[in-house]
């Protein structure tokens, strides 16, 4: 059994979907895990992770626009005001969301289907430097 | 360690949840894990996995209308609508469920409690044979 | 490759947020593991998992708040209504939010952020003694 274990940085543009599917590729090629487990997990509370469709950019921002409504900033029942009126909506979003993925291994690569890429989910408008960590466990 | 691993075909009749309870649990026997971690992966994004009671079908009604409620079709703030009526839906529905699921293994069996089952939850009105991975991965 | 399999019980108090993060770190600090992988599972349908902020605990407050406002009780549609007025909406809240978790070890140490902490999700009134297992593995 082989093992990998990496913490990059994302670097944003405010409020949206990064997609970093290609980083999380390039993790299970440097663990020459063939047959194995990929996790992708987030080390923040106010962005997550997200599987979505990697082709047509409407949908993703159907997707920001739909969470921004759910979620709307400015709700006076909101009592956690004091970081900005972007930061309540910003947990909430990442609670309904993900913080951590399981992504298959098979043949060396992400088990993902034609249309799936890994994205992170930024819910703040100005924050940047999101760590993610991947973690490849398997057969080599 | 022993691994497992094993992509199967849901075939589904439409909108709804599809219990692959049975497709999982044969998959952690045939790896020999007798302790260890079962990964249930989807690979698609309009149709997604959900851990929920498998006792009361009107549980699985209610979700699937209370889902149906909060994500609408024709909301005209839509732009993704050339693929059909329920397919931008589809795509909010899947980011609000999950994508994967991890579940322990104990005993040789899904650690599952007594009135949890695992489902398909099929978003879109006329899709069928859907991908899911399974991956094992354990001691024997 | 170690492994660490482990199920407790969290004793709630009611509806809400309890944090379980100094439970699952003694899990990890046991199995010995110092790079892997600890997936945290509960065996319930009406409660769930989530990471969050663990510092402000109006952050916590308000999630509970949006969420009961969202999925309400006594909604006129729900046909599952048998089990209390508190049992189909902690279904729907169970499915929006987590049931498996998966946080990678690092250092022999969870790899959670600055302000994350694992809670368990207590979604009904009058419940208790909910059932968490979970699994680490890696390398010792």
């Amino acid at each position: 059994m082989r093992q990998h274990l990496e913490e990059f940085e994302v670097e944003g543009a405010g409020k949206g979907l990064v997609e970093i599917t290609a980083q999380v590729a390039r993790c299970v090629a440097d663990s020459k895990v063939s047959e194995g487990l990929c996790t992708v997990f987030v080390r923040h509370t106010s962005a997550s992770l997200i599987i979505q469709e990697n082709a047509d950019p409407s949908v993703r921002r159907d997707l920001e626009n739909f969470l921004d409504k759910l979620v709307p900033e400015g709700d006076p029942d909101y009592t956690h005001t004091e970081e900005g009126l972007d930061d309540m909506p910003a947990h909430i979003k990442g609670a309904l969301t993900a913080t951590s993925l399981g992504v298959p291994v098979m043949g060396g690569r992400l088990a993902l289907g034609t249309w799936q890429g890994i994205f992170l989910w930024e819910h703040r408008r100005r924050r940047s430097g999101r760590k993610v960590v991947v973690q490849v466990m398997g057969q080599g």
